[in-house]
């Protein structure tokens, strides 16, 4: 549903390394969709939402402003085994919506991937390449959706990550969310200089790499920061105390205290995008567990009680009924012990593995 | 004076463009020059600041709040015709400390180029090219001084532009020490998430984009920011009251308002780095100027009270003493015929053609 830069890109994941699959793709604009069809990220055009929502798995993948109406759509409409997922950048909010049509069958997911470029013609089967995946089960949420889910990302390339709606709705609005009205403020005030607007031509590549995503879809961003907007106004109430901390530094000549705030963030930035993997080194826990809803969040649950970061989750459903093995990769050995302390605790029998 | 990536970067580019010319060098760390010696950026390591004064043309490229020292050095050592000039992010302190000691041969620069590298290993013959190499000469500024600087600039494949002091100050304020702040305070946001530092893994390529300039270094910043304190202070609270519209328009869900923000903001993003030249078509205004100081300043200052983009400029020195053509690359049809015409006005006889 929705056949832009990421349903297009999920569908030519999806027709890359899985070209039995059929690949429905809906568009609210026939061209669209069409276009989507010549590039060959859909093998049929559906005239409807409802006739591409019995498949096994629907990617809800609209603006966010758009997905109230796209999932009342698919009312009635969904087969009996769908899963239903979303790409929208925020879950709380969207995540209750698609519980209460889809119950334990809705998984919310967010793919860390695009870019300020949008649209069908951006889409390309490459665009989760090592991508973390975000998918935020809750207490509701089957664990055979999030399997399905989660090897749908694996497919395509990216690296399946469970968090809460909640801690992920604050977390992008701190990484994705604020930057970008931040970026948009820069440029703006860069262009307030006057009537001058040609000497923003001499800004250098850093003002380049920190306003590039200022040029992004509006209407997109609206519909994003009006879908998470109490995380995005208590992050932008944080970014405001962080400038002011500055700028009195600045003021008042306390530049030691300017000096060590300047090394922390450049600490933390290099330790983001330096390591290999998430967190530390990953460790495998695998358990069996019962086939009903509600467990995979008790688990992510827990791990987000103890700071824990789970990387990677697999279920294997057994031949048994009821049972199925899950198999949890955590980032870093101390995390991993405490939480397997912990489940083992809730009466979990849990196996550990360093992953090879 | 200074073999770090600017100092570093202006040697290798003289060397691979002008390899007859000596390249004399001297840091304050023996490693650092002895380094820039053996990587070919210079042709001879000076062991003080003196024994480096006496060619031609000085480059000061120490950090900026090394200068006063450098510059306090070359008291009395300076050759009779040395022309100095500086590559500080802030003119306005270090242009006057440069005239204190050298009058109108001294002509404040500022290359926009660099990167969040620095040290001589980040150097190389490359880094200027296609680059703004910003002059602030002021009423005692002599021509021929500008002349030499904007000649080396150009043999480094820069393009010369000259602004004002105050009004460079502003500017970069706006385009780089703000925007550099702003990045750190946003990786202080994120990083502020819990105390799950892991998370910030899951930052996207958007994040990463806008906090690249945060790795920079936190010495070299404080020196800039502190050498341009008042401009910085002016421009935080420019971006403070742009980001406290975005988070009103948001709290009051004044959807509309904060689309046309991001808007504008997309719209002069776009500007900024979509012309393929500074401002509109460029214009050359050639004119007959008297050899003496203050004639530069008299031209730039006409054109910044004109919002004319002085982009490029010339001076040929006459062999009829006392005269010298200027030519004047100026970016736009209209403001180049507003400023022929003030010119005109103080008595300059000016012709115009367009830029080939």
């Amino acid at each position: 549903m929705g056949t832009g830069l990421i349903g297009g890109s999920v569908g030519l994941a999806f027709r890359a390394r899985a070209p039995s699959v059929a690949v429905v793709g809906y568009d609210a604009d026939p061209a669209v969709v069409e276009r989507a069809y010549e590039r060959g990220a859909v093998t049929e055009v559906a005239a409807s939402p409802e006739a591409a929502a019995s498949g096994d798995l629907v990617f809800v993948a609209t603006p966010v402003d758009q997905m109230r109406g796209v999932l009342a759509g698919l009312e009635g409409a969904l087969g009996p085994e769908t899963v239903v997922t979303d790409v929208a950048s925020s879950k709380v909010e969207v995540v209750a919506r698609g519980e209460a049509l889809c119950g334990g069958r809705f998984v919310g997911g967010h793919p860390m991937a695009g870019s300020e470029r949008h649209g069908i013609e951006a889409a390309h089967a490459g665009l989760f390449e090592d991508a973390w995946w975000i998918m935020t089960p809750t207490r509701l949420t089957s664990n055979a959706s999030v399997a399905a889910v989660g090897s749908a990302a694996r497919l395509m390339g990216a690296r399946p990550v469970a968090l809460e709606p909640r801690a992920h709705d604050a977390l992008v609005a701190r990484l994705s969310h604020v930057p970008q009205l931040a970026a948009s403020a820069l440029v703006e005030l860069a262009a307030s200089a006057g009537d001058r607007d040609a000497l923003l031509q001499l800004a250098g590549p850093g003002f380049r790499d920190v306003t590039r995503i200022a040029a992004s879809n509006p209407d997109l961003w609206v519909g994003i920061l009006r879908s998470n907007r109490a995380a995005v106004l208590d992050a932008l109430g944080g970014l405001g105390h962080g400038l002011d901390e500055l700028r009195s530094a600045i003021a008042r000549g306390r530049w030691d205290a300017l000096r060590e705030s300047l090394d922390r963030a450049r600490e933390a930035r290099s330790s983001v995008f330096s390591k290999p993997r998430f967190g530390g080194r990953p460790v495998t826990l695998t358990m069996l567990v019962a086939d009903r809803p509600g467990v995979l969040a008790e688990v992510t649950t827990a791990a987000g009680e103890l700071g824990a970061n789970i990387e990677d989750l697999r279920i294997v459903h057994s031949t048994e009924g009821g049972r199925g093995r899950l198999e949890l990769i955590v980032a870093g050995e101390v995390p991993a012990a405490a939480l397997m302390k912990v489940l083992e605790g809730k009466g979990y029998v849990v196996d550990q593995d360093p992953v090879e």
